[in-house]
């Protein structure tokens, strides 16, 4: 049976990859007059008083919704909510299973940006964080920030901080085993949806350099107006030389290359031109702009991708369960800069010195240490920011 | 410690009485790789071609969202949306516990009725049925009727045709053993909000007899229009010999009565007035219109509470875990009244007439032939409106 068959076999036998189970026992009248009427009335008229209550007497304080509108499910498009769906409960069970926190999904049947605010803003009681998924750019910006603002929990759009906090915490240690010193180095980011915005500005506020954004149509530089007002955005605080052309122009001369657009658009030519030793996320997934292989024979030192089957895989499930548990256990109402920060050093942080190679820039999801690190650098950063 | 403070204390060690359980197990990269990237885009690419195979790739036929807007919780009134969590909570703790039903509980941040509807069916491809609950009168009507229409998943208000169900169950019952045999008879229904109006519309489509509503202004009668547009509707099929007057004009001569009211309204001399051997099923909770001991001393012959503490128990749990197990084994789109008076004959039929006595015409929610029963009587009568 090849992978696709298995694929759907092992989805068919599921029927949901999720189920709920039942902490309060109910197998007498005794039991369901406890859990539910009347001894139910008792916390109910508690959290009446005093909403706080509610993360003493429910679950809302271990429970982080899963949204999407199926506009940009992984790299498929617009497939509609329902079909997200299976990726939604994907997530829900990687929350479950890195970071024991109880995830629901939950898909949005419009494409509205103001109705998904909306719908979420007022369901979000239920729940005790927000974790937005693939929501198409330029959209997504705006739901987040607009609900970020609005919720009394943290809303958090993975596609967009949990790509660029890993790629960050894999270029930090990238940098480390290249020798190279952050402050004037040259990053090239081809692709300027969610995920190549925020990767920008995390890198600008990590300090390693300048960046230049590369879309389809070309790069960006600031003075030719974008329909997308977020590239207007991102335009006046990167390509600092104004530098015009395409994917090649862009790339020339970088000491990074992070690829989040398409399969098969980066040559062996363009790593050729890049400084020496250079760094090459490509995070195109599953197809990588430049296979490892032709990567590494045109020079790039240390190669990363979305993929388990090579080295340095750039994968999400590094950040948020962490994020979310750190968030969830300090009962921090927002994501901050600062805790994004701190969870991608965590992150870098959790493969020793001694450990470091061009190979083993981040650490495997399934090393216990990446939960507890970025728990605690979130929770230290929420503790400070109080 | 007293049953308060018993209540308190699970409900904080619980913290929440659900959690996420996963069913595809993540310890690999092997395992990742089926249940999320890559290998979950092929269900996802399945479904954005045919939505109907969500029922075969996720967990939406096994899904209901128990939702509230906190408006009527238990018998505590408007206590807002975030306090009535413990309640929805409880509620899909009894859909797992006897239907084996992923239910999630969600409240929404808002009372305006449209807000609502609007919420709930933007969400509403998320599942597989949809339950409302503790939702005022008379927005419940609007919203459950509305919701309905749009919807492409049966959407049930538990309070309004739970109650109606167990209660015509019940009464079907009562009336074998007090030898009283349905058509003529006369009900009085003291109370005219969800429950109540939901009650007469189905004793009415049983064709028991003719139904007086009272409130707590007076006796409903065609012909006094009501700001509540469903008591409009109600006075024109109820109350024939348009009675006047208050609760003890309703009651003198009734067959039957069913307080879904307030503590203590009925009086024994009231009970005294009905016909001979009457019925009497005061669902006040916990403290019923006339305590049970009052109405026997005043002649009531078969007496039903919501309380689990006294005989013939009305109690929801009866119908609700049994009608969605079959609907959503049916895969039906509606919860049609047909299905709802299967489901109430079902109920009835659980107890054998050998066992029926005064004290014995509703069985336990823990007999597991009343989900068996109800789940294949709807079924039934869901396959007959295919």
């Amino acid at each position: 049976m090849d992978k696709r068959e298995y694929a759907l076999k092992m989805h068919r036998e599921w029927r949901g990859k999720l189920s709920v189970n039942v902490k309060s026992p109910i197998s007498s009248k005794e039991e369901l007059a406890v859990a539910y009427t009347p001894g139910v009335a008792e916390p109910c008229l508690e959290i009446a008083k005093n909403e706080a209550l509610a993360y003493e007497y429910t679950g809302r304080g271990n429970t982080v919704a899963v949204i999407t509108d199926g506009t940009a499910v992984l790299g498929l498009g617009d497939i509609g909510p329902l079909a997200g769906m299976p990726v939604m409960e994907g997530k829900c069970a990687l929350f479950k299973t890195f970071a024991d926190i109880d995830a629901i999904p939950i898909c949005i049947n419009s494409k509205d940006p103001q109705v998904i605010i909306d719908t979420v803003y007022n369901i979000s009681k239920s729940f005790g964080g927000i974790n937005l998924e693939d929501i198409s750019a330029p959209r997504c910006f705006q739901i987040e920030r607009e609900l970020a603002e609005k919720c009394d929990i943290p809303v958090f759009h993975d596609d967009q901080h949990g790509t660029a906090i890993i790629t960050c915490a894999g270029l930090l240690n990238a940098c480390k085993v290249t020798g190279r010193s952050l402050g004037n180095l040259k990053i090239a980011i081809i692709g300027a949806g969610s995920a190549g915005i925020s990767i920008a500005r995390m890198i600008l506020s990590f300090g390693f350099g300048d960046v230049i954004l590369c879309k389809s149509q070309g790069t960006i530089y600031e003075g030719a107006p974008y329909n997308n007002e977020e590239q207007n955005k991102i335009a006046k605080i990167t390509n600092k030389s104004n530098v015009a052309g395409g994917i090649s122009d862009a790339i020339k001369g970088a000491d990074i290359l992070i690829g989040v657009s398409k399969p098969g658009v980066v040559t062996e030519e363009m790593i050729s031109s890049m400084s020496k030793d250079p760094i090459v996320f490509a995070l195109s997934n599953p197809v990588p702009e430049i296979m490892p292989d032709l990567a590494k024979r045109a020079g790039a030192a240390v190669i990363g991708t979305g993929r388990s089957d090579f080295p340095n895989q750039v994968n999400n499930v590094l950040a948020f369960p962490g994020i979310f548990r750190g968030v969830l256990d300090a009962r921090a109402a927002k994501i901050t800069d600062e805790m994004k920060e701190a969870a991608a050093r965590a992150i870098a942080s959790v493969i020793p010195d001694s450990e470091l190679s061009l190979d083993n820039v981040l650490p495997s999801p399934f090393n216990p240490l990446v939960v507890k690190k970025v728990r605690e650098a979130v929770m230290q950063a929420a503790i400070k920011e109080k």
